[in-house]
């Protein structure tokens, strides 16, 4: 088994090899969505690079425990602490129960994001579920000195005190405390905070905030929303782990956050590997509601959004995606999905192809090698592109061994199949959504059965009747091709 | 909109009708899985019989907020309070954390009813993700004098006192106190209750015990398994809801600790109507692991049980348990499921033939009275069997209508059409499993290309490569019918 896998670090600025804290375990918290609407492209991205991640590490037979949360709660508005709990809000415009809301949107989520091929997490934690780790862990933040409880009821993270203490806010994002400062409005209601930069741990929830807890001692509030991610990280994967990723919009001030938190709680850094997706953009413009270039991922799927040339199937999308490296900008078009759904078609047909393919005694080409660069190209950053690039030099062999101009022996033809099938459908995780139909083999077995009878007709030399054959099996896309001993068909 | 609906209350043991508290929202809380273990017969009842209850309401513009929880902590081995938790472990012999095998089984379950055709609930709770909310109704209890805090910090429901208060322990179930005193056994480590039928509300975690929290003013441990219901049903319902149901199995002890507590926690009946489905046996056995009996619902849709003669679709099984009331207990033979089988395909052709039938200037049939009866049926406790015998009326019809000897008029037909699409596909949340292939238009253009060519074979007098086609299509399973003016075929 290959054991070089090497990722960046968004904290060392380095590729690192990695080497997990318990081996054979390896243990991922990937911030997941808050569900207050319909999962959109930004949602694609994160989850199907951390999936990518998640499927590697277990064909490498990591036993793979992967954390992925659902913030059902305490996600504001601006991340200034400030406005109305998401949720709520929408709650309210839907006359709906906070958590109604909530669940709709996680069904949602989960039917879309299996569209997509992204496999479910092994533990799948909601915010609201957890708000005693939460409180215990504000317990020890001002034990520790760093968390202030204010007159309201509410509690912050002291900033100037960690900075103070660590000198490390700020390590992550590479953002400068000072310059962080002089740029800060004071807004409405932050006259609580001791410094405009610290940020809350617990809420106090106004008379119309419906969900609202009382872990003792704090009472009718919530949680800050940096809070779950730390509380339940280390809850499930323990207070130092592996794996911690997310998109790069979630830096900062989110995962600055969280480190300050456990490192003020523990004294350590709790994350040995902090991994960031970088976003997409539509047509090289940033996703924005205001922008009307908002494109979910069910209008994706149905070409039902004005930007839209047509629909793109979860496979387009997601390989799509995969085409790009995870560190790289995105942009999103209809050329460039239309490209990625070319592709992907190729790569697809060229695996069927290989399935008849029969050996030689000797081989022309070099498969070991190629299986080599595309563990390469993987133990390297993920690398996708290069991963892709390699699956296509394995696609341009299997139609030069189709047309003759090749030949393989019959473990190369092994080598090459099992390649192709562990990278495209194992690894990165695409499905030919035309095999999905239970219906394929009969399929099959209705047109083998109009060429035999074309077969008995062309026996009876009645050509006139076997080209009508040929001209109905068209008109339905069926491309009949007649070769030296037998009868190939290919469906359009 | 028809409103007679009338439920069989389990608590005054009569058919009532039903009046929701605040119309026109309903709300319905149901006993979900507890998830250390895949899905199985047992699980299929109360899911498809509440998820009945569910579409009807919907189907009658009632707003329903259905909760359904999932019990993923504090479900003991035996309902006397001892043993191990049956999540912790299954997670001790997979070596995996708790939390990861309930979300396994959380993810199959999901996967497992989606299959069956039951709708999600609208919001489903965990046990473990409202231990607060446990923790505040033990105080309550506590506060009221229903419940004692032992030395070693568990907790129990002091029955005695209940009883002495509100006399009506045993009032759901029908079971009497002093009876149920004189056959208890005194297991090991009762000795902390008072009596030996208090039941636990809060217990103490031994060192082992992976699943455990720190709630104030509690200790160390986790919420009784009767607990989460209430706290649960009462957060997301309010504390008097309309409707609670589950399988009758668990109306002692669960139901009747349940009412128990919030008796006594509110000094009234939380539930207004208590709804319990009936059992499944297998060949007049109860079903058990000890017996050999127990089948999951994956051996059923596979047919990988030694008693199973063969694979049964998940509409099969879903018809098959619509087909008894649910208050009889239903036993499962191959016999029974063949038969639900048959008759589910009978029912699914009339649907398909009423779309070609054409309307006539008169009537022959009832078609509103026939509409009425499916509403009267299910009106009455919501009697499937009653309602799907209508059904077959109306098979009877449309055969009949297809034969030409009866004749209906356009609005009849689309009442007809209506009736049978509503009932069939809306409320018994049937589905036409063989519609789900997207390929379906396809093959029928396949089947139709090799028809036309067989036209021109015939035109052409070539009798015998006619007859080859015939057989061609035959041989996989295509029937080829030739009629006055066309050729029909049916695919078997």
């Amino acid at each position: 088994m290959q054991n070089n896998l090497f990722i960046y670090n968004t904290l060392s600025k380095k590729k690192e090899l990695f080497i997990p804290i318990h081996p054979p375990f390896a243990g991922i918290y990937v911030c997941g969505p808050t569900v207050y609407g319909d999962a959109h492209l930004g949602h694609a991205r994160p989850a199907i690079t951390f999936d990518l991640l998640f499927r590697y590490l277990l064909h490498l037979d990591y036993k793979v425990r992967y954390v992925r949360n659902i913030t059902d709660v305490g996600h504001l508005e601006n991340d200034a602490d400030e406005g109305e709990d998401k949720i709520e809000k929408k709650a309210r415009l839907e006359e709906k129960q906070p958590m109604e809301v909530a669940q709709f949107y996680i069904n949602r989520y989960h039917l879309l994001m299996n569209k997509l091929g992204v496999l479910p997490p092994t533990i799948e934690p909601l915010a609201s579920g957890h708000i005693l780790e939460q409180a215990k862990l504000i317990s020890t933040l001002i034990k520790k000195g760093f968390a202030y409880k204010t007159e309201s009821g509410a509690v912050y993270f002291n900033i100037k005190e960690y900075q103070r203490k660590y000198e490390s806010y700020g390590r992550l994002s590479g953002r400068n405390l000072d310059d962080l400062y002089s740029n800060t409005r004071i807004l409405q209601g932050q006259s609580e905070k001791l410094n405009s930069f610290d940020f809350a741990l617990w809420k106090i929830a106004d008379s119309n905030h419906l969900m609202k807890w009382n872990p003792y001692p704090f009472r009718n509030g919530y949680p800050g929303w940096h809070l779950e991610c730390t509380a339940m990280s280390t809850k499930y994967l323990g207070k130092k782990f592996d794996i911690h990723g997310g998109g790069i919009d979630l830096l900062f001030p989110h995962h600055e956050c969280e480190m300050a938190q456990s490192f003020a709680a523990y004294g350590k850094d709790s994350v040995k590997y902090w991994m960031h997706n970088n976003l997409i953009t539509i047509n090289g413009q940033k996703m924005g509601k205001s922008l009307g270039n908002f494109i979910t991922l069910e209008q994706l799927f149905k070409g039902s959004h004005p930007l839209l040339n047509k629909d793109y199937s979860p496979m387009t999308i997601r390989f799509f995606i995969l085409q790009s490296h995870y560190r790289s900008l995105v942009d999103f078009s209809n050329e460039s999905l239309l490209a990625a759904e070319s592709s992907l078609t190729k790569i697809l047909k060229a695996i069927e192809i290989i399935k008849k393919i029969k050996p030689s005694n000797t081989s022309t080409l070099d498969i070991n090698s190629l299986n080599n660069k595309c563990y390469e190209a993987l133990n390297d950053d993920l690398n996708t592109p290069v991963l892709i690039s390699c699956l296509f030099e394995g696609v341009k062999y299997i139609n030069s061994l189709n047309e003759g101009l090749d030949k393989i022996n019959s473990d190369d033809i092994e080598t090459l199949k099992n390649l192709m099938n562990t990278f495209v459908f194992k690894i990165l995780g695409l499905e030919n959504e035309k095999n999905n139909d239970k219906d394929e083999p009969f399929i099959e077995e209705l047109i083998d059965a109009s060429l035999n009878i074309r077969q008995i007709i062309k026996l009876n030399k009645d050509w006139s009747t076997s080209d009508k054959i040929r001209e109905e099996l068209n008109k339905i896309g069926i491309l009949i091709k007649d070769r030296k001993n037998d009868v190939g068909w290919e469906r359009e």
